[in-house]
């Protein structure tokens, strides 16, 4: 399981999540994986990586717990990479990254859009509530200390106007 | 604006994004603007992080368009950091990077958690299509060619089960 102290000793969950993936190609790696690709080769054609910087990343997935190596040939031996729990669980990560990228592009400008596969429309991601639909990004949503806040977490907390 | 191509040569907007913002300091700066912080010596103060590295990732924030650089005093000359549109436009990502952070931390340990400041709640946030609240992640969702897709974005998207 993931670190409770993250990179610089920050206790927010964000840097938590980039320990784990803050790194450009492991987040393209967990894209590929969510559109199910799960073989080393198919990893290289699709994002025209190195393999020697490949291997390292993947390994870095196995270690963290979003990807888990499975043998599905032994002769030759052969493995695959298939998502964990934790790992499928960064879609809406992968998903706000595409969204806001695409946002920043002109329209007629776009390699790659996000459309329903029978009404044709585009989307307009928003991340909100589950249960009352409304956007996390409102501002009676805060962020409080947690059990474990630090003294440094406190005072952050305190003094930003969040 | 965001060049089209991205590292690597990819046209995933998901590339796009990472090439502005794939480094973990540039997202807990995104953070700590977008919670109301703009000066050098909060951002100092917030994310430990060494003055040197700030000035880069600040100059760097400018220079892709998500932070302005504003003058808040002549005598002596202090420029503060302001969210540009663009920068705004990142909240979405940053609240996700939150939630999944979080989820992977168990309850117990979490050093900051988001609350509905009268009702309490912690938030499930997901990420949801505004006009019909359909998930984003929901398979009817598929990626497809844009008006600029190379052959090489068209052989990935036509390849991967996404």
């Amino acid at each position: 399981m993931m670190r409770r102290k993250s990179f610089a000793g920050m206790q927010c969950p964000i840097a938590a999540s980039l320990e784990q993936v803050g790194e450009p190609w492991n987040i393209m790696i967990m894209r590929d994986a969510l559109a199910g690709v799960r073989r080393f080769d198919q990893f290289v054609r699709s994002l025209g990586i190195a393999p020697g910087t490949l291997t390292k990343r993947l390994k870095g997935l196995v270690d963290t717990g979003l990807l888990e190596k499975r043998r599905y040939s032994e002769r030759p031996p052969r493995d695959e990479y298939v998502l964990t729990a934790r790992g499928r669980e960064i879609h809406d990560v992968v998903l706000a990254l595409f969204a806001w990228g695409n946002k920043g592009i002109d329209r007629a400008e776009r390699g790659v859009v996000l459309v329903h596969s029978t009404k044709g429309h585009e989307p307009d991601p928003v991340l909100v509530d589950r249960a009352t639909g409304m956007p996390i990004a409102d501002a009676m949503f805060k962020q409080v200390a947690g059990p474990r806040a630090s003294e440094r977490t406190r005072r952050r907390l305190s003094s930003v106007a969040n």
